[in-house]
């Protein structure tokens, strides 16, 4: 049984003035922990006062961490190229999504945040701008920033600063997409060590869900560019797809879509490519259809319901949302919490595991993910993380 | 009659342990301006709504100024080189100071701002910086940055960005003494055409005041460094210094602090050097003394009261405190609530001049200016600088 709300129904989508509205002046402020009302606030949290403090940081610069708020504040730092679905539009444009970003950070786990737009799209010089600015902020969230470029700027980024550094399009969605999976495959009594995966999409989301469902054990993970499934000796593959061909695609499949999904278990749509209804006629009895993109999924649910016995996309307005805010707030809350340099490979792991684990007991192929307001999400993957921290020795 | 409450009273002092509990954690937040609490929450403020306003910008990118937090967001900026009385202790014990600082502005004027401290010390590198951050923010206040490598600084953003740009100690000094030299000259019925100024420190404070009482009509100001009074062709004498040296000092006194005092109305103490009471006995009948070293007079305001009219410190527990709060929220406020480029001289002259006139009708020897806590005195200040803002060719 799916419950599909009626989407025609106007009065359930914001109007442009609401949304317009809600957006006046923006969704941050700062605000302040202590008050400052009169000279003796002043004096405690300004000076004569705050010298006291300066001095014992600068005795021992261990100490910033305590004494200011960048222990817990979340750097969103993007250079606008890869926005929602709209693509390059610039980091002025890109700034209404940073700003709802850090407002998700406050309001899921608690965590101060701030956007850091950048008027740069050359790795060289975000890498060296975050590096200037490293005593500011505890920890980086990169968000909306093109790929390839992406995962080079994540890597130098992780070697450059001694703090928590997450693309999320990358591992908030690998996250989720895992936890989904395992809800998935829960729901039917499976396991992922039998299920074939086909990914749609070699950009930020594709290449982190393939990496991250290797690591949790599924043997045959096969991805799609735009240009067919990636495979070994494929001409002009090069970089991160290369990277990619080499240890996924097991069976060796070419061609396209319709060759990757003859007989497979999963289909992760995590590009823009709309999947027409007769490729799933090949798809594997009991299978499951992850229609991510946003806001239009690669495939119609419904459409998907009628070859899939599980269906899940990224909107609100259908069953099994996978949404990164399940993930993003408390991996990062965790890793701080913590005291984490590094958002390691067991930790990712540990946050999708958490996810799942809060909704186990409740699980159907309608809800194979906790909802995103649910409140048990965030402490348990925090806390999940935090533990997964602990225990990696590259963490700390 | 000079009010001086007991010092050595040591309840009155805020004590070590209440001022580290009030820095615990740090003393900013942010906040959210829009509920997030539910599906249609998200969808208003985050995907698929924000889409809306992120195309509206990329079509527009003026836009950005309305439904972004940037307009009215003020990047409070420091390298840590000149912290308060504790000198260059490094961007991370400059924290807790720049977090006060971006809190101050919450509190009087109502703008959201961030501390953005940087582990560079290189003006370029700097500079490169705030050029690739221009879209997060709507303004800059630097902060606590050495001289004579602030006055490179100032002038290089000022050029490279299309937002104000204002270094607080040097401008907002400025302004508050010049509000404080009206007020005091006020008390007497005496015109700043008639008064001779002597300031003690040629660093960021000294040099814009200087500049400042020039523009505002004082027509005989001569400055002091730690070798003595700045005189045209003094041996050694380069960049900012020489260039005061020949706008100042119009009776070409040379020599140190005992020469440039004698006869002289005005002391302003803008650096460490303590000043001995026996140079004080040549200071001219009537005199007004600004001791404004913190947290350590350059004269007790006991001792200066001796020999001078109207005495005035920058501390909290004396009468005539002479504090920076009273000019850089509203001086901030001001230009962005009139989308100013440029923090022009007309717009400090008229900040100056809204503090001065505040309290003009109240001033005594004691109450030169008004309490930092007069709430009447942030709109003032934003007031006149958005009005000034608006009749300035190079602010718009």
């Amino acid at each position: 049984m799916t419950i599909v709300p009626d989407r025609t129904m106007p009065a359930a989508a914001p109007s442009r003035e609401e949304i317009f509205a809600a957006h006046d002046g923006g969704k941050l402020a700062t605000g302040l922990t202590v008050p400052l009302e009169n000279a003796r606030d002043l004096a405690v949290a300004y000076t004569p006062g705050v010298a006291e403090v300066s001095r014992a940081i600068a005795a021992d610069s261990s100490l910033a961490a305590r004494y200011t708020w960048t222990n817990r504040l979340v750097a969103v730092v993007s250079d606008g190229t890869a926005v929602l679905g709209l693509g390059d539009i610039g980091p002025r444009a890109a700034l209404p999504v940073m700003e709802g970003k850090s407002a998700l950070f406050k309001s899921f786990a608690g965590l101060d945040s701030i956007p850091l737009v950048l008027d740069t799209t050359d790795v060289d010089e975000i890498v060296e701008t975050l590096v200037r600015l490293r005593p500011s902020f505890g920890a980086v969230n990169l968000e909306d920033i093109a790929a390839p470029r992406c995962f080079e700027l994540e890597r130098r980024l992780v070697d450059a600063l001694d703090c928590p550094v997450m693309h999320d399009d990358q591992h908030g969605t690998a996250i989720v997409v895992l936890a989904a999976l395992r809800g998935a495959a829960a729901v039917q009594g499976r396991e992922l060590s039998g299920l074939r995966v086909v990914i749609s999409g070699a950009g930020a989301a594709g290449v982190a869900c393939a990496r991250i469902l290797l690591a949790a054990g599924v043997p045959d993970v096969t991805v799609l560019d735009s240009r067919g499934v990636l495979v070994a000796g494929r001409e002009g593959l090069t970089g991160e797809k290369a990277a990619l061909a080499a240890v996924t695609n097991p069976r060796g499949v070419s061609g396209g879509v319709a060759e990757a999904l003859d007989g497979a278990d999963v289909f992760i749509g995590l590009s823009c490519a709309l999947l027409p209804e007769e490729l799933l006629t090949a798809i594997a009895p009991g299978a499951f259809v992850f229609a991510l993109s946003n806001p239009d999924p690669e495939v119609h649910p419904d459409v998907a319901a009628r070859h899939a016995a599980i269906v899940a996309t990224g909107r609100s307005d259908f069953p099994n949302q996978i949404n990164n805010v399940l993930a993003f707030p408390g991996v990062f809350r965790g890793a701080l919490d913590a005291g984490a340099r590094r958002i390691t490979e067991a930790m990712k792991l540990a946050a999708a595991e958490a996810i799942f684990s809060v909704a186990s007991d409740d699980l159907s192929a309608d809800k194979i993910v906790p909802s995103p307001f649910d409140p048990r999400v965030a402490p348990a993957v925090s806390a999940a993380v935090a533990a997964a921290a602990g225990r990696t020795s590259d963490a700390g």
